[in-house]
């Protein structure tokens, strides 16, 4: 019998990647096309379809093609389609599963890209043999995919696990959902962005960061800011870290999970980011539960998480 | 064959209510004996066995005992313990599953108040046939059962869903659990008291409850004020909902429930109550989930929740 092979899919705002992973969770090929958020469905379906063909051609003498699993923003993951997704001109419903499905003829399974992440580090990352723990992917935006007792937790509708749309301040910051105070325009990439303007705002100190633009700073500058020790950089993860903690702890009380897996850019700051979210996780803790929680890197950190948990979407459905 | 019967006990900071209850939901009798919170463990449990055993005599002849379910504060489902309750004078950890196991010789499973509380509601109330929902119960504190997947969430360690503990305002109320501005200390009978006696400071309109010692003040006076028109009570009213709404948006992000129910003394002011709640929730969640999730009073309303509950987690594991 010839060894199985599985598409993974991440459908991201500016690109797509697809890879061929087998069981062990390695990655065989991997190949990117630009999305082209302003394209309908119709028009860039046929494009992945023809891109994972070519892939695939490569390798069916030797392999079988066991199933596609696709991260989507906005993914549903019963309905197996793509509903109103912010950053793509798709529109209301894309019925994904049942398109790739019938054109390749082999399974077909979605959810959204943190869900993914989450699948991922179950299968083939930190969590493997942990039944509850939660993944937050830390990128433009702040998502999670939270499992309990083994399972993703999809709930009634397939949209659970928006971590990034609970609360921090009702009167906060202006989110693209539409309420304010939101934790994801706190922490993720663009909330830390957001969190060193304020701090220019708020403060004097010099900061090598005030002879950029907005649109000129990224995550990645206001952690190398922080390593040479900028003030203002250093509070911003101090900041941010505080926010996330207080989250964290409150997630805590609702699942008690044994792990939390920070994935993502930002999470690539490390101790600038885990010590002050330890400590203020610990801080707002109930009793029972302080002490108990590993917070830890993900690992598939330095992996294309998304692919590799798109790809275990199929494979833990075939293992059933 | 006999019909079996399960015991349901609902073990209180002031009373133990003890009920024997059919497969169908019903109460053939029901006792309460005082808790005594001042007694330790081994003094208690040798008087909650002796009413056990009274009540069970009367039954024994038409009837099989099948098991034991509890519902105690601080409950362990896993490791079926009492550890720290905090009012109780138990001490660190009580093998209550174990002592009452081997006292009786039938199975005998243990979880807390409002974990029972939910377990109940799917067995015998509302939430029949849900897969995805909450209970919250609105007593001297709040408490919350969350289930996922028709299952209850529990957690790496048995403590999952104190929904209670998540935060409002981190520099806000004292709670009991060592941290400021939980949701309990806002939002539950002790927690609309408070807000009644800081409106009371904040405004200077009339008030019948102006009369009242912060002791002598309780929950239901505060609704029968808020129906007779005081601007105060309704007021507070107002201002609980408020916070529940927006911390229910927030519990509704991470699990994506079917419906969430509200049990308890502070539920039954009904619309005063989840008017303002149902509103401030809507206003909260992101658009995919917007008038999806059913605002609820629980089923078990007028009925011994906490001990057909307690049963119901002997009638699952005996159904498994």
């Amino acid at each position: 019998m010839k060894e199985q092979l599985c598409f993974g899919v991440d459908i991201g705002g500016t690109n797509t990647s697809i890879g061929l992973v087998n069981r062990q969770g390695d990655i065989l090929t991997e190949e990117v096309i630009p999305t082209h958020r302003e394209q309908d469905a119709s028009s860039y379906l046929p494009r992945l379809f023809r891109k994972m063909e070519e892939m695939g051609k490569k390798f069916q003498a030797d392999y079988e093609l066991a199933g596609i699993g696709i991260g989507a923003p906005n993914a549903n993951y019963y309905r197996g389609t793509v509903e109103n997704p912010p950053n793509l001109n798709w529109g209301k419903v894309v019925e994904v599963r049942e398109i790739v499905g019938e054109h390749f003829g082999i399974p077909c399974a979605l959810t959204n890209d943190a869900n993914a992440a989450a699948i991922g580090e179950m299968t083939f990352g930190a969590a493997k043999g942990m039944k509850d723990f939660i993944v937050v992917t830390l990128g433009t935006g702040l998502g999670s995919g939270i499992v309990v007792n083994g399972k993703l937790v999809y709930g009634h509708d397939g949209f659970a696990g928006e971590l990034g749309h609970t609360i921090v301040n009702v009167n906060g910051r202006q989110c693209g959902c539409g309420n304010k105070g939101c934790l994801e325009t706190y922490v993720s990439a663009t909330g830390i962005k957001r969190t060193i303007f304020k701090l220019l705002a708020d403060y004097i100190s010099d900061s090598e960061l005030r002879n950029l633009s907005f649109e000129d700073l990224d995550a990645k500058m206001i952690t190398e800011a922080a390593i040479r020790g900028d003030k203002i950089a250093l509070e911003a993860f101090e900041y941010t870290g505080r926010i996330l903690g207080m989250k964290l702890a409150e997630a805590i009380a609702i699942t008690s999970p044994e792990a939390i897996f920070l994935f993502g850019g930002l999470a690539n700051a490390k101790d600038l980011l885990f010590q002050p979210t330890l400590l203020h996780m610990e801080k707002f803790l109930l009793p029972i539960f302080k002490n108990k929680v590993k917070l830890q890197l993900s690992g598939l950190q330095d992996k294309n998480a998304a692919v590799l948990g798109a790809s275990a979407l199929i494979w833990n459905e075939l293992a059933r």
